[in-house]
């Protein structure tokens, strides 16, 4: 790839969608990042978003409104609550999955990418230490990738698009040794799915607890709770 | 099918949605209509998308906004203007083209579906008296099938979804004939991409074209045209 090439970087502003962005700009890509307010209960990954996307100097980010809370369905977008201390088991897909999340945000990163003339797209789904979300599986990404071709006039016109999923196959002590070589800065990110009253993660849902079981094997730690005052 | 199971149907407003929408409620399907404003110019076409939808008693109307103007890229979207006079040829993909805009909305219209415990959504692309644009094409419409088995709860857990495309190969004036044999009132319906300043149908896009011919050869008048005062 040409250096400078512009690409759609999907960035929830949690750890995984920043380690990724950080890869697309060692690979020398510009990057558009983008991200997907849904309906979300947890705003605070919106502002982490943001920053992120400052100090990687991102070319331009995009936030789009797209209010999936309207259809209901899903403990993250407001109907029921978030499980807590559950046992994390990928053969059970839980109350936090958001119907078609993930195709909706590839479809969207594909309609700019289209429009900025990009022909590659980052997301940071993880297939390892994760919630058992199917929209998290490489069959998914890879027949995503399929569909864009067929829906598209880059891709009909011989231009296909490449969806990148660098960490698919990581763990997630991997996916932050990682980052910390690429000099992410963690405390810029936000992973809770449900944070108190004070703001401060729960510790207990399975996004927190991911992210803590990470940082033991990486031998890190958590600059974001290293950061806070007690 | 069970007789009264929820159906989602892409309803746009235009002539091929208010037909697809009349065949889902002949099959039985409960509609669930969705509407996605995505930043096109021609506002009239959500006025229209919800006079079709009381009109043919959905049992929902969700009107969801995504603006994709902000990724800009298409005439309809409000870069540049809307062609006027073309000779409408498959083979060119006009600049009314909105990148990915069919996956976008059948991805939006699958978010609701699974959250519904829907099975089945309707779209009224058609790949014969059309503009070109890829996303209309029975190749796209299988291919996001097979993507969205992949991408859901539901798909994985061996309940996936159809995608019902009734019009796909039939000409405009067949979908008129189909549309008024169920009683479809076109004059509720609205095409044009680029109205005059009275709020009249411009008569020269590609669309205002294609629904002409198509009740020229149907045999029909256009009620939106006779409902008008001169």
């Amino acid at each position: 790839m040409t250096k400078g090439q512009p690409a759609v970087v999907l960035l929830s502003g949690g750890l995984d969608s920043a380690t990724v962005a950080a890869v697309a700009r060692r690979e020398g890509f510009e990057l558009h990042a983008l991200t997907v307010s849904y309906g979300q209960r947890h705003e605070r990954e919106l502002e982490a978003a943001r920053r992120v996307a400052r100090s990687l100097q991102a070319a331009r980010h995009v936030e789009l409104a797209v209010d999936l809370a309207a259809f209901g369905g899903s403990a993250l977008t407001g109907s029921g609550e978030v499980p807590k201390d559950r046992p994390i088991e990928p053969s059970v897909i839980p109350s936090t999955y958001v119907p078609a999340r993930n195709l909706v945000l590839l479809s969207l990163a594909l309609a700019w990418a289209e429009a900025a003339g990009a022909r590659d797209i980052f997301i940071g789904v993880n297939a390892l230490d994760y919630s058992g979300y199917p929209d998290c599986r490489p069959e998914f990404v890879e027949s995503f990738e399929r569909t864009a071709r067929l829906a598209t006039r880059a891709g009909v016109e011989g231009a296909p698009f490449a969806v990148h999923a660098p960490l698919i196959r990581m763990t997630k002590a991997e996916i932050i040794r990682l980052g910390v070589e690429l000099g992410v800065d963690y405390s810029l990110t936000w992973s809770c799915y449900d944070p108190g009253p004070g703001g401060a993660p729960c510790g207990r849902c399975d996004s927190c607890r991911l992210r803590a079981r990470g940082f033991a094997e990486a031998g890190f730690s958590d600059p974001l709770l290293v950061a806070r005052p007690e």
